[in-house]
């Protein structure tokens, strides 16, 4: 089991080069989810051959335009191929009000549910849970109001292992042996040890999406382990100054966070317009953090679970 | 002198097949204006080398997604660019609270001067006019307030053949010639034939734009004369029901507007996500007004004055 990560878009504000706005498919199980929805994100879903009927939750980081200027478009596109399943929305106050707005002139209705959630929290907090995943939200730090994202395969129940279990175990029996007890005889002595007849479990993974930020470094200790992460490198060190008065860090700020995470692997993005060339924002972060990498338009990156 | 109609967007509500959103640059003498501004706009605008510094005015004909979701990205980027010079907007009531509600929560402003001006009218009407050139916008009908625009050059004043004028002519008496008018002496002769010293003027040109409507006979008589026409044609014959549903054109309704209108030619778009092939609405458009076109991203069409 796995999380994918896909990039659709890895510019910040100005789109060039063939670089479009921040999107990110973001595959957790069977869900498909869709992290932050700038200008042009219906388009390279369809370029990179992904179905928008499969997304299920869209998480909106901030409401500067790169972020959700797509989203909309988006929304129509999803109405116009006949949806009927519920959409879940997550994004800061004043989403639903943008959206709104935008309905009321086009007199136009959605003939699916759309279920909004307004983010709100000041610290990591659970937005979503169910048995095998989770999504929290936690505030970063920008010119506005603005969320960062850790998508969380739990660690699993022991497995199985068919071929050495007797075949008079009761549900109950067996359920215990997942959680990792020993099944005991009548007279409370132990009949199976739980080693002898199960795998190990698959351990928790973890993918966390740092959107717009100036350096924060207690990030490090809210999403230590998390197995990858994606941080925002709009500027090289050069422009450490203009990084910081625009709420937005360097490739080696990004790689410092990365390398205190204590995380796998680190994916660089929001590349400013004044870079043609990336490489010096990858050179740069990989000098901090050997293991960055551009996340440019079509790549996908993947944690396994086992 | 010319009107030149560069496409950026064929498509209809779903972008597909590399087709994207409604929106065309169109130049008038060394004025840039743009109509339209779908999503995805300002990349089209890169795409095919187009400044988005240059344009002065945007037109926005109706607050359908399609038409409009590309304002407040090409926008912040003119702003993100430096722009210092002021952009006039012309859209339907409900354009201003649209981008004023972005722009309240993205906590931004724009460091150039934007004149909105609401369109109200329900004939055709003048919004803009300078010497030689003029705007007029029209109502058309569709689901919401949706307006049509007619650029305008204007016929020329005669053009003085230098070679055969006497040098002795006095400003006044030159303006004189210009305007048609012969130049007498002092006992009120005719002592220059006006025909002997001057060209004749260039006339009057015209480029109509109608975004989405239905039939709309009518239209034929407001824009008799126009050289070229777009007119959108959503749809083939066979769906002229849905067509009258959703209050769009067939290409052959579109066609005999143009016959109707005795246009020079006619430019054909807003295709259907339902056509990966374009040809059937030509043909369809052809067999009614043979100087049908297809309006597809990256063409140009020229209205020459001369």
């Amino acid at each position: 089991m796995a999380i994918e990560v896909h990039i659709l878009g890895s510019s910040s504000a100005t789109p060039i080069f063939d670089r479009h706005p921040t999107s990110q498919l973001v595959r957790v199980l069977h869900h498909t989810f869709l992290v932050d929805c700038g200008e042009g994100t219906q388009m390279q879903l369809t370029r990179y051959h992904h179905k928008a009927s499969k997304i299920s939750h869209i998480f909106i980081s901030h409401l500067h335009g790169d972020h959700y200027l797509g989203l909309v478009g988006l929304l129509s596109t999803m109405n116009l191929q006949g949806r009927k399943t519920p959409l879940f929305l997550y994004g800061p106050p004043g989403l639903a009000e943008i959206v709104t707005v935008q309905l009321k002139y086009s007199e136009s209705r959605f003939n699916f549910p759309v279920h909004l959630k307004e983010l709100e929290g000041d610290k990591l907090y659970t937005i979503l849970e169910e048995d095998k995943y989770k999504v929290e939200a936690f505030p970063l730090e920008h010119r506005i109001p603005c969320y960062g994202f850790r998508f969380t395969l739990k660690k699993t129940n022991r497995k199985l292992n068919k071929s050495k279990l007797p075949e008079d175990l009761s549900l109950l029996q067996l359920g215990a042996l997942k959680k990792g007890l020993d099944v005991f005889d009548e007279n409370g002595n132990i009949r199976i040890h739980n080693q002898d007849v199960t795998f190990d479990p698959l351990p928790e993974v973890s993918y966390s999406y740092c959107s717009d930020t100036c350096y924060t470094p207690h990030l490090a200790e809210w999403l230590r382990g998390t197995n990858l992460l994606y941080h925002e490198s709009t500027f090289t060190s050069d422009f450490a100054e203009r990084a910081k008065e625009t709420f937005h860090s360097t490739a080696a700020q990004a790689a410092q966070i990365a390398k205190d995470m204590k995380v796998k692997k680190l994916i660089l993005g929001h590349f400013s317009a004044r870079y043609k060339d990336l490489h010096p924002l990858l050179d740069e972060a990989r000098s901090v953090f050997p293991y960055s990498f551009l996340g440019i338009e079509g790549q996908t990156f993947i944690v396994n679970q086992s």
